[in-house]
């Protein structure tokens, strides 16, 4: 069974004797995710990518990778998230998801080449041209969600309050999702920053089907460019994240109207992009 | 001209009035990696891998990248290292890099799908297999080294006073090498922690045209299983991070004998692994 956290025997050292200690890391494994049309159809299969991430909420990671990358647009496009035991062998097997998709979604090789692969904290990564690493994002719609600075204030307290594993480990990022008073709705820890934010967004699907009106998205560490897109393909208005933003991040959200805040630390935050959601 | 930085202007939030000014954020940009034999060879070529990284020093990142994944074993089966012109635009030229390799070196599909692609933080990611993730690395061999807790202390305080873009943008994670002295030999930052590691192996390769023989590696941040490959195909016998390292990234260290050494701050740190290198 697979855990968030590994058992490590520690020499811990400082100014005094070292001393052994039990001690606790956080888990890191490879997930291959496959796509198919079901067992009965043979049109070909396609192992989609192979991403590093913290095992647990594999069907929410698949889900909204599926979703954050463009090849689903909804639940209803799914037939089914399950580990794969097509390979042979029990060892192994819980890192080797399968989804099986309706039959009238189109999964091409040239449609991968395009949009893929992944990674436990790029996201980007191995997309095999430059031209194709924007994912289609439409601009953002409906209306417009507004917060008090005090309110941006308190949240990373808030996400850190309820992350579990980092608690232990200090080896995780987070990705929560809040709504406009300031409540934690969900949220999800992985050892890489990309699969906390689909972990995030497949948690919402599997729920509500729906992804994220009228929230705002709060990370614990530092935004770049592939968290923008994954967080616009999933219509988020703002992102505040506790680190900095890196250019192309800044320039993503600028050119689709999103909310960026970084550097969110106790009573300060920078705003690089979307000012006018945010009520100085 | 590529740079490492990028200037924005922010609104600055905090518990008076907020202020506009002017603010660096890290570039990011996209790399592709092309490899081939020379212009006059008619064998295929290949797109390698796209990573999401901070321009600057784009040949040590190749360079590196294609060591640490196993591609090329030295120097000697390199001819050229150079940004691609035939793309037929100026544009985003300097994000297309071309590496000639000699005739003798064998490229091929199936090593690559077994081998790759990589990304800005992670580098396993999207290889086509879970079974393919270790890349062949070597035991580490030679004669063994030795440094004092007092020494390790003192190496990240080091690392970040060389640090010039973190500085400015804080987003950066960056790599150093260190003599057993406590010397600083070489460090790189960038947006990517694996392509800080990359920059610094390839510029050991581009000036030594040996890696890392007797040196302790310094990471500004976490430790995962891609940077612990990384090290050991670069014989690296020592890694000592600031940040946690990942279960695997501990699994892959003790199998190989490694030293791993975490949460390294202030007068203390944790060894996860081979312990004998450090005189307590």
């Amino acid at each position: 069974m697979a855990t968030p956290v590994q058992a490590v025997e520690v020499i811990k050292v400082g100014r005094y004797a070292p001393e052994s200690k039990p001690d606790l890391v956080v888990a890191e494994e490879p997930l291959e995710i496959r796509i198919g049309h079901g067992p009965e159809d043979n049109r070909e299969q396609f192992s989609l990518s192979v991403t590093m991430r913290t095992p647990g909420n594999d069907e929410e990671l698949c889900l909204g990778f599926l979703y954050t990358e463009g090849i689903i647009n909804s639940m209803e496009e799914v037939i089914s998230v399950t580990y794969c035991e097509d390979l042979g062998r029990t060892e192994g097997m819980e890192n080797l998801m399968r989804v099986e998709l309706k039959p009238f979604v189109e999964i091409s090789n040239e449609q991968f080449k395009r949009n893929f692969y992944t990674t436990s904290s790029c996201g980007v990564c191995g997309k095999a041209s430059i031209d194709s690493i924007k994912v289609t994002c439409n601009p953002l719609s409906g209306e417009s969600i507004h917060v008090t600075k005090e309110l941006l204030f308190g949240l990373p307290d808030k996400l850190r309050d309820a992350q579990v594993v980092f608690e232990h480990t200090g080896g995780l990022h987070a990705s929560g999702l809040f709504d406009v008073h300031g409540t934690l709705i969900a949220h999800h820890e992985d050892v890489g920053r990309h699969n906390a934010l689909d972990k995030l967004v497949g948690s919402r699907l599997m729920t509500d089907r729906t992804v994220f009106p009228k929230s705002i998205l709060v990370l614990s560490g530092r935004i770049s460019f592939e968290l923008v897109q994954k967080a616009l393909r999933s219509g988020i208005q703002i992102i505040a994240a506790v680190g900095a933003p890196s250019s192309l991040a800044v320039n993503l959200a600028e050119e689709f109207g999103m909310t960026l805040v970084g550097f969110l630390k106790g009573d300060r935050f920078n705003i690089y992009t979307g000012k006018e959601r945010i009520v100085l």
